[in-house]
């Protein structure tokens, strides 16, 4: 299926107008059937879709498991998608959706709003990968290189999972999250381990966002883009290293420098003393 | 409740690191109970909540008219908003989310994803509002002029109703339709006319932010970013004018060009004869 569609315009540049054919990114819908039951539907870029649906299911805690699914079956022209599993998880289809209002889990602050998210959300202890600003801002590069429907119709965001010295997978949605759950679908099918690993993302870090790294696994998320407090709280509590604002060679650190090391340089060093 | 935070941050700037403090953009989670029962979460820029509120319940179809309201009570500190309305809409309950898989209305595409979509989104008939491309460049130059808080954070999205010569009304938010729902609900409960309005809104036309448009009930709507495909097909059902990438004295006319108007230039009035 297409990924981006021909469109005839009309375009206003330097006083005149005139006709040409632009690309413009493709939105596709596709609903979940999780056996035999319509689960959610997902507006999305039409590809991966069946490990974004493998990466949304665990996510939302549902079917954490690869090895869980029985059979999945893609209907591209109708747009369903079939999920069988080996037995039903009738927990947490209750709890989907509904507000988490309760100050446990050691959260301070509002927190998860979601009940599914406190349950499937990691906490990160300890340091199992490092970058220093040299490997960010070649990660943030390698991300951007790759992103190259978005250089077409302006309409995509881009996520990347990397190691400290190299990009190892990218993938592209309309959709914010659904670039995250593709990658999330990939490793949980491939068996790919992720705590060492980093998200390098195209947009800004919310509390969605933060929560997606934190199911998938990830110590450190990369951002070219702004994060939000709440997204902030979150990782304070969860553990994450956030870096945001990666642009014309500076950035932000938001959370757990302690990832963050600048060879001899004190103030991270400081960081990595407390 | 404030907007934003000061937050304590490590900067990365020229080679070398050092603490400062920095705006971060408040993400706030609002439950909505009507009638006493839980129907949405909404995470949102914590202000003009009962607007959001009421242009959310009238863009679902659930509560259309701000005369319906009986009540509205906001619980800041717990994060509820209360609405009890005269009647109950058990219809509405049962199609929310429901996938709408037909090919009436004349759509002869994907079309509507939503059931609730296909039956508050407004087919827009006739011209009541033109703009000529001054005009369009001084109304994507007011919006950003009131677009303060993304200067200081980078983390909202801003929306605002306008005139042909005149921003009327200015929304941010960190979600995308927040945003506009924001000013659909200060439109419902002061009765402003909205058919001669224009829209302008710094990110991508999505089909979800389409659909607002029109169901808000506006011809025109602009944008700095990109439409998608599913965006533009339903512009062209529903009769809405579209215009994207307005930036350095250039612009793309997507759909419905009759309402933008340039003097005597031919390819314009050309559009307009059809």
């Amino acid at each position: 299926m297409k990924q981006q569609h021909q469109r005839s315009i009309i375009r206003y540049q330097d006083g005149t107008a005139f006709e040409k054919e632009d690309p413009v990114a493709v939105e596709y819908a596709i609903t979940i059937k999780l056996n035999n039951k319509e689960f959610a539907t997902i507006v999305c870029t039409p590809e991966y879709i069946e490990d974004m649906t493998v990466g949304f299911l665990a996510s939302e805690g549902v079917v954490p498991k690869w090895e869980q699914i029985k059979d999945i079956r893609l209907d591209l022209e109708n747009g369903f998608i079939y999920v069988d599993t080996n037995k039903a998880y009738p927990f947490f289809e209750q709890l989907q959706n509904k507000r988490y209002i309760t100050s446990c889990c050691g959260m301070s602050r509002q927190g998860f709003i979601f009940a599914n998210d406190a349950l499937t959300a990691k906490k990160m202890d300890g340091i199992s990968v490092e970058l220093t600003p040299g490997q960010i801002f070649s990660l943030m590069n390698q991300m951007e290189e790759q992103a190259e429907m978005f250089r077409h119709t302006g309409g995509v965001h881009n996520a990347a999972l990397c190691a400290p010295n190299q990009l190892l997978l990218s993938r592209m949605d309309i959709g914010r999250h659904n670039a995250l759950d593709k990658i999330y679908g990939h490793c949980l099918k491939n068996n790919i381990s992720v705590r060492d690993k980093i998200i390098v993302f195209s947009g800004r870090i919310s509390s969605e966002i933060l929560l997606k790294v934190a199911k998938i696994g990830c110590e450190i998320v990369l951002s070219k883009s702004a994060p939000t407090e709440l997204a902030l709280s979150l990782a304070d509590d969860l553990g994450i290293t956030t870096v945001g604002f990666i642009r014309g060679g500076s950035f932000n650190v938001y959370t757990h420098p302690e990832r963050i090391v600048m060879g001899d340089t004190t103030l991270f060093s400081d960081y990595r003393k407390k």
